[in-house]
């Protein structure tokens, strides 16, 4: 019977898991890997389309993240990664000035790791499932165990309370920090109309998040959709399973399979 | 890693790009490249099936547009393509008749280029997350950034008013013209219990409007099976949007990529 | 840009159209290969999973039908298609006896064949998206142009009526008349915790309408969980589409080349 | 036409034909092979995701049972199975100690194994659509023939109850009681906030059951939605469907061809 590789991509997964273990002190070529794979992974899993990002701060403490420049989540190769400091702006690079162009709503990154010190990953999402909670005043709530995050609270950015009439794009460093101040301590943020942001401590915390985010939702719509009350996980669910160092090391692992099994997805 | 040949995808994309920002000036064989890629991603996209078709007009001004004869779009090749007139009659080809038939609901693109100079570029689908939205009295409302320009309005044609009990195809001229005008000066139109018509000022325009209706179709549904008030877009942040001179193309390039990942889906 | 070797294809699918045009006087080998291609088709689009059988007439008038032997549908083979008669007995092939089996509910077809000799295919499946109208008293209605033969009636079979408890299969001769009655004159009928049985005067509408039965079932559903009033195709709509003399040709055509880029499924 | 070799494919799941039909006398080797398409068909068929695991039991009345260690199920290999008692500690291999480590939530599997002699398979998911029948108050009834062994009563496991509040998972001996208490003599259990647990006499019958119980589920919840009383299947339906010696085998057959088709998914 054919067999996935999979020890090969373990080893391909070390960075990872070494940035996770060792906190964030993984060689400069492993982050890049990581953010690629990042990239990929959340395109095979339908959190991202042609829009969407995700970024890894450089080192815990640093002023530095890294990022694709403007291209779509399936496609971002190791040489689209660029450096940018906290104002989201390109870091100079070899001697010369950065030429490329990252994405307009970079400033969602930069202004969420210069607030918040404990976060190493950004992940920028539109997935669909997402959109009914942010439209709605239907909190997204905890229904499922390996979302168990959500019950640290996943607030909602009205973007029209920052900026008035916008055109729901968070481009700017002024909009960018009303939405950091909108997430303010929790793992994630929606966006109303518009998509999510969801931080962790490390890449795969930030990309499992994303995914289980989205389980979630679809999983809290359809109970509700059959009319009936629902119990959710309670405050002590939620923190018993916030101290497991590593829930989803086996996720990002498969994950990563299954996006080099599709490429460009 | 396999990392997928963007650049050279990229290159490829080029006719569409030189046609957007150029005004459609492109070639001939720039167009009939971009009515076939159209094809095959909207049938990657799930917005079509074995039926539906999109055109493109010849140039700024032009009383003749390109569309395919009568086959389904993932199977379109640029064998396929015809040029007809505004009466939807086949131009004659090189000293001869063109003897090829195009699709029995050609009308529809005909008339809309007669009466919208501003239009460049027309898809018509059957995306089932519309149909509903057609049927009902519930008006598809923009829920969704990417999908704005549904703020503008998206009526419903209700060919009972324009043909009495019909086979429910628009394949007359009359029928044509009665679809033109419920459409009026909007970017979409709804058929009652058939499908929609999506238009734009190109065809990377045309395109991804047809996959953001369907994507906003679905997120209002859920909103509402939920049962609660939704926030829609309102008419400034609409507004705003409408000014992003190309909000699509790095979508375009992601989908190319795509449909050619999977022929003939 | 990767094309599909159509043409090639539209000639391996002249079986289907001769047997259509020509009202089933198409030959043997012909036959088969439509029986095969239509359970291929069948799987690819989701309309039977392991389970779920295909067969086609031999003749107008003739009281034999053609049939796999016992094996799920995405696996069929032209050396499993086996010949029946209306006892949905197996014909003695060449001087010796038949000793492959049939589907254990071959009697829908047998029984089917008997009664509605306008009946040249018929297909039996488990769509998940039908179960709920088996289910529930909510008619199936035509809310979609291409599912407009609902329109005719869809009646729900109600094992429990005919044979008390079972165990829900049409196994017995008995059963399969019971089926044929509920059906009637009608293109199809719903069995309650079930599945469904749809008819066609050739294979590719009897397979079409099963496409789209579930189509229609989807976006039904969809409406009525928005709670909204439903316009449904009215009668003249329906009357008005069922003259369309080849409405499902171009879908056979796309489907075939689907089924063959995705073997297995 | 591109056929799949199905009759090799049949040789290859000879083994689980001979377990089923000779009450798990298998040899090891059959046993292993087993265990490892049981993983690839869940994985395929989107019952588990990187979480989830199947085990077997090595002989009626044995106290052992096979089962993988922890990876996620895609990517299980015949290397990766381990032999494990009821109090789920690893058998001594070989003269020497078993040093891998199988899921913390073995504990399942063993506790039901000890009070459960009729089951020879035990299968622990998170399907998606099984979540909302978890976590509300709407108990799962069967509305689907291939899904009838629901109505033998599929119970709800309030870990809560059992230990007040967890990190969610059975990983401790008393909870895997506390879960095989919950269980009883059913096919199956719900476990509120997380997934289910499902049983069977063979581990055919444990994946078949585990996929039908999810395709019930979605049905169930899409009947509720529209708002229409359900008639599920009754008593004496399900005690006959009870009686068929072998309802999935043909579908084993299948989904082991489709897991062959799309490895690591």
């Amino acid at each position: 019977m054919y067999v996935l590789p999979r020890r090969g991509f373990l080893f391909a997964g070390a960075a990872a898991l070494v940035t996770r273990l060792a906190g964030q002190t993984a060689s400069r070529e492993s982050l890049v890997d990581d953010v690629v794979t990042a990239n990929h992974i959340l395109a095979a899993q339908d959190i991202v389309d042609a829009f969407g990002h995700v970024s890894v701060r450089t080192a815990p403490g640093a002023g530095r993240y890294l990022i694709s420049r403007s291209v779509a989540p399936a496609q971002v190769t190791a040489a689209d990664i660029m450096e940018l400091d906290l104002d989201s702006k390109p870091v100079v690079v070899a001697g010369g000035a950065e030429k490329r162009t990252s994405y307009r709503e970079r400033f969602i990154h930069g202004e969420i790791y210069r607030v918040r010190p404990d976060v190493m990953s950004v992940v920028h999402c539109h997935a669909p499932a997402l959109i009914p909670f942010g439209i709605t005043k239907i909190p997204l709530r905890p229904v499922y165990h390996n979302s168990s995050f959500i019950g640290e609270g996943v607030p909602v950015f009205e973007i029209r309370e920052a900026g008035g009439d916008t055109n729901m794009l968070v481009e700017t460093p002024e909009l960018g920090r009303a939405l950091a101040k909108a997430l303010g301590n929790k793992p994630a943020v929606l966006m109303r109309g518009h998509g999510a942001v969801i931080v962790g401590k490390n890449i795969i915390e930030a990309v499992a998040r994303s995914v289980y985010l989205e389980v979630n939702a679809r999983a809290q719509a359809q109970a509700l959709a059959m009319g009936a009350r629902v119990t959710y996980l309670d405050e002590g669910e939620v923190k018993k399973r916030a101290e497991d160092p590593d829930p989803y090391g086996r996720a990002w692992d498969l994950w990563k399979h299954q996006a080099m099994q599709q490429p460009g997805r």
